[in-house]
């Protein structure tokens, strides 16, 4: 399913960390701390849209969406997920999933052009990502 | 599939124009002229993300998400699908499609929180509607 060809846009690689593959899309963190923000990628050479994967595709992209959307929601206890396909500054197709609180920097806003990015603790974002690749069952 | 006990939620009634139903979801134009802006809301009572959704729903959901998709890419020739589900004011579950134009009141930016809404003419948006629900097969 995966293009041979298909390369991480190298905007979304400075922005994140890799957490791993699913038989799709590649599963990505936000290196922006301000909140728990995960990124799915299609790994296929020259998706700008999700109506350019193929319909087995777009199926599979929603059982991705859906498994993620479930760990990231158990793992942060989050109070709503917001899930967004927007590309307007990087054409690459990626998915937006951010865990959203009602305390958070941005809440009840869209997050985008909001807070300024904050980095996270080395430690704390390692001990994240290894539960979230416990519950996505990307180990 | 859509539940008896499902009404569209008060927000998304007085911001919106109904379209018409899918198998799974109702088909709404957001009233703000700004930006050509589909929402599309599965009509499941209590649902406030995708994954409240049966698996069977969330596929079905998919299918209507491809479908809206290439029926507002085709009838505004937009640059760029924004595709969202975010719902941090009104909880009931809905997706938002906006066509992007380089052009637009918000570009590169996401829309949410940027230009005042704008009514339409009601002549543009009756022929608009017309040509939505021509293309998406509502008629």
């Amino acid at each position: 399913m995966p293009s041979a060809d298909w390369s991480l846009h190298p905007q979304l690689a400075d922005d994140t960390l890799a957490i791993g593959d699913l038989a799709l899309s590649r599963v990505l963190l936000s290196k922006d701390a301000n909140y728990p923000w995960l990124v799915l990628v299609p790994r296929r050479a020259g998706a700008v849209e999700i109506i350019d994967l193929e319909e087995a595709e777009q199926a599979q992209l929603m059982t991705e969406i859906a498994r993620v959307s479930r760990a990231l929601k158990e793992v942060t206890g989050c109070h709503k997920l917001n899930v967004a396909a927007l590309g307007n500054a990087v054409p690459q197709l990626h998915v937006h999933f951010i865990a959203r609180h009602t305390t958070d920097a941005a809440w009840p806003r869209p997050i985008w052009g909001t807070a300024p990015p904050r980095a996270y603790d080395p430690r704390e974002v390692e001990k994240f990502i290894g539960a979230l690749r416990a519950r996505i069952g990307l180990d």
